[in-house]
């Protein structure tokens, strides 16, 4: 299958050296809104133009969509996949179903087939609580995320005045984590369930205690979590906090029996040192899946739920039976 | 959906619990090999002879066949295929290939639908496997099982001279598990993966010290391993022992990256208080997603991987956009 990336920042960038891990996958190109003379490639794959993207209509097996959930990818999916087959990694939980909506439309109107929300969460984890959920019908279910990078939280602390670079880590409570593991079923709140440490390089000069003030009490990121700020300086960030590690746990645990007196624990972690070279792993799986799906017509836009497992796999199915089963 | 329960023992009853937590399943009845009249079900459902199975085609939307994988399902899963839409738990790894060849044939000849080998190992843990290795295409996974009661190894126990009763409780090696979390790749032998433990009542008089030396030197089932023999009576065997617990973790780790220099651990455990009561949870899953599949002309053998997560749950799609992805 040959593939597309559109959009070269981190994860585009994981795609490309993804599709070197899966032999029948072929990276077709790169498509950037920058100017492509100044892009170069990590494997030395030919970058295009964004604009210019309909020229390549017939050449492309799947395109995989490479942008922010924000303002990028409500744009980008539905309008790539009135041409191509799609993948994404939108994110935003919240709104889900308006662009499942848009890209569904879209992809129908082409006879295309798109997956979007890949990747680990949404993603692997949303598989995890979907698995457990139909296995565990009575339970309750808990998801932390962390240790890990948050490009957001880090951009939210690098938009206030006098900061020059952050990196803010997410971090599970360990207690609660503990508590949710040996099957209490605890009520949890946003503050129980995680920490917030932020490493920040000031301008000469700025306020720290203001920064931090800033920081601890901005809504919505950080209000609710016992935050920790600690300055530091642009040498221990390049040195200390250059990754984006990341990971988490899905916890369900349920009962069954006369008496519901059976309880059951389910947990699927993730512990990874790149957050985007395991999301892109996420979305070439996927790739090949809408490519299959495309194959026996079947359009439109779909989920990680919608596609069965053999589907995502290179291996042939007798051979998954035998060595996986 | 009708649910028929064929064959009521653990699983069997498991299946009739489970069907409970599961408004959309109703249960037909439990067809058994033994005289009707001498078997009470937990929540009264009517029991019939199995060999008048035949009687109920067409009242039955799908049949969960609780046997045994040594000589029950290979014969009773193509039997059943060819007149109704069934659903078994069989778990001989080796003999997959060759159960799956006759359940299709069988299945296929009767427009029917099936799906084997349900439940967590074959089942759930397949489904980590499968997932991890797509995911991470270099790596090495790993499956650890327990602490729980394997009943293959109790039962070889019980078949020695003056052993009353036994129960033996796979263990996996704390240290061989803590290597293979933090990403070592170790390479390990069967003993250094898992201990077994063995709790015996003897008959009296019995020769203890030979039973002992029976087990620990019994191939395939204890050689390879430390094992370790307990000798209890049989109050404690009741008071202590009465349950089904088991569970484990299936493990990747894996890397990405230019050189390969980023590591991932994917992690899938379950801690289960009742072995047959959880497998069970599975195998109704399994009953709604074989309805399903057979109302869309899907016929034939499958297994878990092949089967859209969607399809296994209750919930319409778009609230389970909504509510997991």
């Amino acid at each position: 299958m040959k593939i597309a990336i559109y959009g070269y920042g981190n994860l585009g960038r994981g795609v490309e050296l993804a599709i070197r891990q899966n032999p029948d996958a072929e990276l077709f190109g790169v498509f950037t809104r920058r100017d492509p003379k100044t892009v170069t490639t990590l494997t030395g794959a030919p970058v295009y133009a964004a604009q210019d993207v309909e020229n390549y209509v017939g050449q492309i097996d799947v395109m995989i969509i490479c942008g922010g959930s924000a303002s990028d990818l409500p744009e980008m999916t539905p309008m790539l996949a009135k041409r191509f087959n799609v993948v994404d990694s939108f994110d935003t939980h919240a709104r889900v179903p308006e662009h499942f909506a848009n890209v569904d439309k879209a992809a129908l109107l082409g006879a295309h087939t798109a997956i979007i929300s890949a990747g680990w969460d949404p993603g692997l984890f949303s598989l995890a609580r979907l698995y457990m959920n139909i296995v565990l019908p009575d339970g309750k279910d808990y998801t932390f995320w962390g240790r890990g990078v948050s490009q957001g939280h880090s951009d939210a602390i690098r938009r206030i005045p006098g900061v020059k670079d952050a990196r803010q880590y997410t971090v599970p409570v360990e207690d609660a984590l503990a508590k949710v593991r040996a099957g209490e079923n605890p009520e949890l709140t946003t503050r129980q369930k995680h920490t917030r440490e932020c490493y920040v390089v000031a301008e000469e000069g700025a306020d720290k205690t203001l920064i931090e003030k800033q920081i601890k009490e901005m809504p919505n990121y950080f209000a609710d979590y016992d935050t920790t700020v600690t300055f530091i300086t642009a040498e221990e960030m390049k040195r200390d906090h250059s990754e984006l590690p990341h990971g988490g746990q899905v916890i369900r645990c349920g009962e069954t029996g006369k008496d519901g007196n059976h309880k059951h624990v389910m947990e699927f972690s993730l512990k990874l040192d790149s957050n985007p070279e395991f999301t892109a792993s996420v979305l070439v799986a996927c790739a090949r899946a809408v490519v299959r799906m495309n194959s026996r017509q079947i359009f439109g836009c779909k989920t990680l739920f919608d596609v069965a497992p053999a589907d995502l796999s290179p291996i042939d199915p007798a051979d998954i039976r035998k060595k996986l089963l």
